[in-house]
């Protein structure tokens, strides 16, 4: 049989990064994964709350459930993030999904015909553009600055598209490269939006995550016009394995994004919804949350240590204040490409840059690491590693 | 703000068994769900398990996995299918999804594009229907006689439409007709989109749920051309709330799945997966599947009992020899959708046929039952008041 491929998938490759993890050598010490920290899940307790689901729920934690999710579970993430963050009002609602990337899939579905524009920040988390590449939308980049996107290139942009639908951002602790958007410029990306009638969609899956600094507002605690869709995961807090996330947005556009969700996969795990909301409930959530953030301040601390002592001062990096990355940028003219061959030889793998592009034939002097993952002892080893490879690359 | 969504979400409506499941009433019967029975899941071997699990591999089961699968679970269910069913060779391969429905969602977005043909056996489970509907497919029914496709019908489709990309069957215990395609149809069936170069999707929850009559081997064990797309799930037979299934497909098809995968959901509950491949391994699974074929024997048994003491004789049923449903027809004349809502008033919800029509204005006498959810008490009442119903309503 000669297979013939629709046009939507046969554009689409297979995202880098799981390759890197997929053909994962023992012997190299990985700082290219998106793995949240395994001590970051509450395994004792959620071996509690599910020996219970076991005993006293199992007529319903294994049976079919409704699309929007388990309800008690709604109510109490929404009353969360009304409470801690003022996400979320009379006109939203709330559905549990099958981990973050889900939110990406239903919202292009809904919002996007073939052809349609996507605004991305470039370069922006792969799964994300994978997923809008995947209905056939018009992709076009915004580039990033220090403090988020180039407002004059959003605009630009805006102005320039044909059918914008959708805006893609990671406004805090931006994948991959560790960042915030700055609260002016989270202002003006809204009210151009809002002005040009194009939905954004704010993902969020590290906003809790902040060891540093202070919290800045989400571009959906400001949705006073209902075109904010507002998603975050349970993956980088509970754990990834259960791919469970949530997403809240305005009543009209959920109840699509429901409709789109039965044809995709019914509902999401209902056995691990019904234990989130029992962890939420009954046991110290925001401790647990402190915890982990404390975690990743110790964690990226220790990378940051090394790079300050052992990375040459020609390479930047970003210091995050929350999340899981940091993004280094080569100086001018070295071949990024190379580097990443290098260091691998050396026994550090690494994301290459341009696997976060929009335009994936686009130059990058960039790579992104990852401090969440290693162990300790790991990551110390793997960033010095890197600054000596750096070194001896760079001919510094 | 106007909200304008894709061409493919609105043409598409929510599931009308959905919406019947979630206005449930109480102090209705319903005989109008597709669950499987509680009875059905090993929540004593599971809750093992899952322990297990928590004490010894936490770092493996709550962290990010591979998009195709927890590689054990894979083995195990390879190694089944092959030597039970004759089902994949060396040019196959598979992959562990989020439930059934995934396996249409991920089929049609890596074969169908906009506009083209998708054919589907009329009626259908409508899940699968409205996931072709959702990727804007040019739905095509082909009508049904007691062992399966009109096969003269399926045959002019394929000459007559361009474009034909799929074709959508359930030959076991079909949804919702309750009948089996006969082995003669198979073959046929086989041969005509062997010719036509046209994918199958054979799709296949109920197979293994046999309680009376001999197994027919599947298409997916005639694939010597590698066009079958094999899928089946676990939601009958471990648990439908924890949403898993499994593809068996062609290489270069499943391949192309993955990647579709990656940007849906990126990979399905792997705790469950571990679960279920320990279950596999150290549990009896062939005589949990015959406990749940026992059950259905004696639950199926029970209504038609209740169908052949007290339904007109102008109302015609299928006998089903396994899996979930049965199907009734009333007589010429009789408007169905009337009567549906007179069993309601008499405190028996059913599902109206129209339902799983691929042509949803086309008319239908037909409505769905099941026996597979109602305890065995409410099993017999409801089917005794909606027999009562029938005669009231027809007057005979």
């Amino acid at each position: 049989m000669q297979y013939s491929f629709s046009d939507r998938i046969s554009n689409l490759h297979p995202s880098a990064i799981r390759e890197i993890l997929k053909n994962s050598d023992p012997n190299v010490i990985s700082l290219a994964a998106g793995n949240p920290a395994v001590e970051s899940f509450p395994v004792a307790e959620m071996k509690e709350i599910a020996d219970h689901i076991f005993d006293t729920a199992s007529g319903v934690a294994f049976q079919y459930g409704i699309t929007e999710g388990y309800p008690r579970l709604r109510e109490l993430v929404m009353k969360r993030q009304k409470e801690k963050y003022g996400i979320g009002n009379e006109n939203d609602d709330i559905m549990i999904i099958s981990g973050g990337t889900q939110a990406m899939d239903l919202s292009t579905k809904v919002l996007v015909n073939e052809g349609d524009t996507v605004l991305s920040e470039d370069p922006a988390f792969v799964g994300a553009l994978n997923t809008f590449r995947s209905y056939a939308a018009h992709l076009v980049g915004i580039p990033m600055e220090d403090d988020g996107m180039d407002i004059a290139a959003l605009e630009k942009a805006l102005k320039e598209n044909k059918n914008v639908k959708m805006l893609y951002t990671i406004p805090s602790f931006h994948n991959p490269l560790g960042i915030c958007t700055s609260l002016e410029k989270r202002k003006e990306i809204y009210r151009l939006c809002s002005e040009y009638g194009v939905m954004i969609l704010e993902d969020n899956p590290y906003g809790e995550l902040r060891f540093d600094g202070e919290d800045i507002p989400t571009l959906k605690s400001m949705d006073t016009e209902g075109i904010v869709i507002y998603t975050s995961s349970f993956s980088k807090v509970m754990s990834a394995g259960i791919r469970l996330g949530f997403v809240i947005a305005p009543k009209p556009v959920l109840d699509k994004m429901a409709v789109g969700k039965q044809a995709v996969d019914t509902h999401s795990n209902l056995f691990f919804q019904m234990l989130i909301a029992d962890y939420m409930e009954k046991y110290d959530y925001d401790g647990h949350i402190q915890m982990i953030r404390d975690l990743y301040r110790h964690k990226s601390g220790l990378m940051l240590d090394e790079i300050r002592k052992g990375f040459p001062a020609s390479v930047k990096y970003t210091v995050p204040q929350g999340g899981l990355f940091l993004w280094c940028t080569l100086p001018e003219g070295a071949d990024m490409l190379k580097f990443v061959q290098f260091a691998k030889s050396k026994g550090v793998a690494i994301v290459p840059g341009i696997a976060f592009n929009v335009d994936e034939s686009a130059p990058s002097r960039c790579f992104r690491l990852n401090y969440s993952t290693p162990t300790d002892e790991k990551l110390v080893a793997g960033t010095r590693i890197l600054g000596e490879a750096l070194h001896e690359f760079l001919g510094e």
